[in-house]
């Protein structure tokens, strides 16, 4: 192979280390694939840090020790700052959305690819430091988001289920109040998660929290610790709220009968 | 800002190009973004898609004509070729999967990001011409490698539900026989989808095909064509076939009781 040069180097590293989140590249793998010294590279990835803060394009981080290396966050885009969670909110209020019950159609921002893309970014961004061992939530509206949230953190996505499906194997069901003050059940399969391990919530909407209250429940079963809860949308001032410590993407106003809807993105989403 | 250099702008369009695959960029928002001339945008474009081609990072082509510009398709990854569905092909075998009743425990797989990712991104290499509007899936196995299909092809995700929910305003309902011939419902929300679009369905397991022709008649009431279906798994040799021209990722040998399950990367996946 001819050498390969600095300019080459620097875009191969770019995609690999952007296209796989949170995880730790050494650098002799890239000393292996572009077979060039170890200060070389050392080099490369000092330029890859400059532009990625330059550009706001996301953190490139060395990790020493020895299972150090380099891995890419995606925290603090450009692409997805207030900006870009403000207009996910004037989509939230354009007419139609609003359905009888005082619901909000929002699936289709929901399972929009680009849109989760920058929620579950930027969900993760916050959660770097805790320490979740993996991404739950309850089927089916956060899947999408969840799993790019995952996917940023590099962990697994543990789906709760509504009802223990065959196959799964065998389950822990439990029984919690939803928000619309409904008994529903949830279950998860025995061999989903570990004793032990540490949980990231991460669910479309809390009305007051009973669904997220039920996840809480399930992990107790699993003895599992839940290390943070982040909603898409959640009501600003519900009556009864069940969770505690919760962050949202977006923040709801209550909504009434007759009243215009009111949403903005939450206060910590910098712009 | 000074002026950035060769090395900074790779890095930079090499990040930006690879986080939005299937989308245009004009040469004139790198040129603003750069501070550059078009002729010196141009040549960047070309060292990367020598760089994309030498590593097998993916494709990134030029699209001519008045909405032209440059767009990224993850196409041909080396991460992503046959060892990489050879593996997961291993993982499904090992022991304990099977479950009572002739199933198959493969939820984490379905759910872990960077296997969805990989999965979503081969499924997607092989539908980017039949102009497909949006991804198909059923509720919730398949919905993880659906998005991540959707995603690479920069298509919405459009997810079918069992029953019809009261936030997903007013639904068509179909009925339809399962692989196990069961009956069951598939509903979807009216707004979700236009007449004269095209769908990909991608689903996790084909048994027969029971639930993608489901979703077949469920696009027939919608008046839409569909352009594509794709499993994650499919049986092998079913006993009778509801569906035809699909895809899967991994065959899998009939579950005969006693006997050892086989699975294989399908034959159109390349090295």
């Amino acid at each position: 192979m001819d050498k390969v040069k600095r300019n080459e180097r620097l875009a191969a590293m770019s995609q690999i280390l952007t296209s796989s989140p949170n995880r730790i590249f050494t650098l002799s793998f890239f000393c292996e694939l572009f077979s060039t010294a170890k200060s070389t590279v050392s080099e490369d990835v000092a330029i890859l840090q400059d532009t990625m803060t330059q550009f706001r394009l996301g953190r490139l981080e060395t990790v020493t020790g020895a299972a150090g290396g380099v891995r890419y966050r995606p925290i603090g885009l450009a692409a997805y700052g207030r900006d870009f969670i403000q207009k996910i909110c004037d989509k939230l209020l354009e007419p139609g959305r609003q359905l009888p019950g005082g619901y909000l159609y929002f699936s289709d921002i929901l399972s929009a690819p680009e849109l989760v893309h920058g929620m579950g970014s930027l969900i993760a961004s916050q959660y770097y430091d805790v320490g979740a061992d993996f991404v739950l939530t309850m089927e089916t509206k956060g899947i999408p988001v969840a799993l790019m949230t995952a996917n940023a953190l590099r962990v697994p996505l543990i789906i709760a289920r509504h009802a223990t499906k065959v196959y799964e194997g065998s389950a822990v069901n439990i029984s919690y109040v939803t928000g619309n003050g409904n008994i529903e059940t949830m279950a998860l399969s025995r061999r989903a998660v570990k004793e032990g391990q540490r949980a990231l919530i991460v669910d479309d909407f809390m009305r007051g929290g009973g669904t997220a209250r039920g996840m809480i429940e399930l992990m107790k079963e699993f003895n599992v610790t839940v290390a943070g809860i982040c909603f898409v949308l959640a009501l600003e001032s519900p009556k009864k709220r069940l969770v505690e410590g919760e962050k949202s993407l977006m923040l709801l106003s209550d909504m009434r009968d007759g009243e215009p809807l009111r949403v903005r993105p939450a206060d910590w989403i910098e712009p």
